[in-house]
């Protein structure tokens, strides 16, 4: 297992961290198996979307904002319960297959960390299992 | 690792794909381990729901869309921001236990694939891990 | 595998399974891998988050039931569409990395069996792959 320190600029903010995973994959030796990628928070996420278009991040975090919005009568006293709930919608966990040492993953496909609650410091578990 | 053509044939619409995953697992082998369902794409999913009756697949795939118009203020220019947000609010993996060499699901659960931004050929991604 | 049952008592619940999954690991003898938490139900899920303050876990289900009411415009006759829909929103299973004998979770992470269409016995699948 692997773990990546990620900082984050905004309150709600996708960072495609596809090459990190990727690279961790090669380090790893694992062949041919499955990576998991872990978020260790309860207001943030990861997500598998797409990058090619920045658009499409805008518009799933304005989406989501508008499902969940930052303010409202909430009881959790810290102010971020609409980034607990985003987290929860979005999940925690990515799973990629792994073949040839490589992330199999679709033509458009990237993967982000999702944060709903930033800026903040924030990590990352990365860990494949399999053959190698 | 199998990988499985889809075509689909709505723009929104929910495949029973259980009886295809589960052919995969006696295929592979495998026993005791378990059973990973990933789709390699943007605007679909995959999720676990029930089949037996047809309205609750109708419901889901209209609350969906209640909850993520198809047109709304998204920037995205392709026009299909919301089978975006549905993909990744559904996710694109499914985990499955594997025992005595079948998927181990509830007496109600299926495997569905989500298409979003149909009709389209899709892909999916089976990989069962564990002891023969 | 193991399979733990669960009395739920309200009809939208979330009940901390942490330390039940928590012992299942220990019990397994798996020191280093993944562990896997499957929900066998199409009106149930588990979700990872915090619940320090239950405030958190009074916003997420609040927030749920906004999201997808429990009377609507739903075909499904036995009324409990709402369910079906949270279910995959939230999905049925949670995967957590395991090191050294133990889940690797965040300070404010708890794992959480999501009852959407209670009071009723549900059961919980949980199993640990790796290396001993």
């Amino acid at each position: 297992m692997e773990i990546v320190t990620i900082e984050t600029t905004g309150r709600n903010q996708m960072i495609d961290i596809t090459s990190t995973v990727r690279a961790y994959v090669k380090r790893s030796g694992i062949k041919d198996g499955v990576c998991f990628v872990f978020v260790p928070h309860t207001t943030a996420a990861v997500t598998i979307n797409e990058n090619a278009d920045p658009d499409v991040v805008h518009d799933i975090l304005s989406t989501l904002s508008k499902l969940v919005p930052y303010k409202d009568n909430y009881r959790h006293i810290e102010g971020n319960s609409d980034a607990h709930v985003k987290a929860s919608l979005m999940g925690n966990t990515a799973t990629v297959i792994v073949s040839n040492g490589d992330l199999v993953l679709g033509t458009w496909q990237s993967l982000f960390f999702c944060e709903f609650d930033g800026p903040r410091r924030r990590r990352l578990m990365i860990k494949a299992v399999g053959d190698n």
